[in-house]
């Protein structure tokens, strides 16, 4: 099967119609309709074979992080998702491989509510990037740069779970056999985690900033401190932590991870204090948890790390995962 | 210099300020306002070393391949450029190699009037993505299912160049030192080409189909005729070949080549007979030459190849570049 007969069976049939592709997969570019009083958010991301994920990875699991991470871009801009596309870079026209991709990618998309409506395929290094588009009210949507003194840093979730999954890819050899229900649950948060879409709609109106953590909470949380020119305090023992991870590793280590680790995609915001009684009323009936881990600071602060209260270190705003630094990462 | 360090020093400089760009670089997303009364069209095409261009090319020339390939789509939808993206995939953070990329990247961008809005950049091989947005009127836009029989099919300047100019670099040891400028000609064919966006903007009111030719005009004419379920006459000897073409082949190979050579970038679209006239006005005052190479005929008389109206031959519609193709391709 060639290259146009892979994609028109695997890919087209992923799309579906809706009054808002106005024409999908299978011209040179898709249209789409922008509803009126609503902007256009975008991101592209992309995972590549020795980097993001072992080599031999199920493609089903590919998929699935694939669509997590970049769908979580979305829910940090309170965005409804609307439509994404597929650049696929395969060594070969493997058609098992491409079936259970397709496959995952599209209960993936269902389940975010987003569509498929075009895409480039080619030869070379597997290597996958997915654009996602999304929608929100003209002229809002969260972001980085909206951080005040005072305000509160909250978590979705629960952090280093996806670093533990991790760690148990890379000690394969060493995990029992079977691998403990627990354990499973943390592959999981690492192969397939989930936007938190309905948080970000829910915080929209109360958040002054947003990002979803995807190169651990003392990063992101920096790139927030960076954006609103301010600093933060992070009460390490209030991170919150998930009885999986318990079970996996230590306390000092969970924490280590939860601050570093990276790859959660929850998200971490920031909510005036005066907003937040009224907020938090509004989460007990939302079906993530979030959690007060810190305060908003002066700049002159910086990003300061505390045990109840005591400065514990001051880590680098850049601590966390990060492709191309010379010691290497994840 | 770390990741995020060369994100911002080589890529956030790109972007200029414009009012259709709500957040530009360095959120999750980039918010856009696409304006009332216009829909959004976009597309996402990816280069990778080894299989679109050879290890060790000039990163200047990597950037203008991928900006006009993409762009491209955008003109053959008759729409006007807005935003990019880049995924860009890279063995190491390679400075000197970064700069010379921006650089070309950015006067890519400024001639073609596309404003880069973000981007994901990861370790690993060397592969690139680009998706482009643009504007057309809302519910209008160039398409490739509008050929009706009787239709003229026409194509924007001179076919073949492209694929003598990758001929040039496979053949590279015995090439003439220096290089003919007719030769230097082909190579830039290959390594900028040029999308034709005044041309697909000018043609947006009379065309009834469109394509860019990116495959070969035999399978990208092909995509017409099976969106709009209509078969094609092509004259042979019609095919518009430029003067280093034939400088550097003979006619019989510059006519398969311009058959399918595969990544001309130019326009192959389809006219009803009755606008021609009116058409053909308009395109005396432009800067690009537009040749009629046959007409659209009913399907059941698929893709017919004719020498001054005898039938040379009938190929397959897939013919042309492809990356799967079993027989491998450029």
């Amino acid at each position: 099967m060639d290259e146009f007969a892979l994609i028109r069976h695997y890919f087209s049939r992923l799309t579906d119609n809706d009054a808002s592709i106005v024409v999908g997969i299978g011209d040179d570019c898709a249209q789409l309709r922008v509803p009126p009083g609503m902007d256009l958010v975008l991101s592209i991301d992309t995972l590549v074979e020795g980097t993001h994920f072992l080599p031999g990875t199920d493609p089903g699991r590919i998929a699935s992080r694939l669509m997590g991470a970049a769908v979580s871009d979305l829910a940090a801009m309170g965005a409804e998702p609307a439509w994404f596309t597929l650049a696929l870079t395969l060594p070969s026209a493997d058609e098992p491989w491409l079936a259970a991709f397709a496959e995952s990618l599209g209960a993936c998309a269902r389940r975010f509510g987003i569509r498929l409506v075009g895409g480039d395929t080619t030869r070379g290094p597997l290597t996958l990037s997915v654009q996602v588009q999304g929608l929100v009210p003209a002229g809002r949507g969260l972001h980085r740069g909206g951080a005040g003194v005072g305000d509160l840093v909250c978590v979705s979730g629960t952090l280093g779970d996806s670093r533990a999954g991790l760690d148990i890819q890379l000690r394969a050899d060493i995990q029992p056999d079977p691998l403990p229900a627990t354990s499973q649950r943390l592959l999981q948060r690492f192969f397939a985690p989930q936007p938190r879409l309905s948080t970000g709609l829910l915080i929209a109106d109360y958040a002054s900033s947003c990002i979803d953590i995807s190169d651990g909470l003392l990063a992101d949380l920096g790139h927030i401190l960076r954006a609103s020119a301010v600093g933060a305090r992070i009460e390490r023992h209030q991170l919150p932590l998930s009885e999986a991870l318990r079970a996996y590793t230590g306390i000092e280590q969970a924490r280590d991870w939860a601050l570093s680790g990276g790859e959660d995609f929850e998200l971490c915001f920031t909510v005036p204090a005066a907003r937040w009684e009224t907020l938090a009323a509004q989460l007990q009936h939302h079906d993530v948890p979030v959690s007060c881990v810190g305060e908003i600071l002066p700049a002159s602060a910086g990003l300061r790390l505390e045990n109840d209260g005591a400065a514990v270190q001051t880590p680098g705003l850049d601590a966390g995962y990060n492709h191309f630094a010379p010691a290497g990462g994840t």
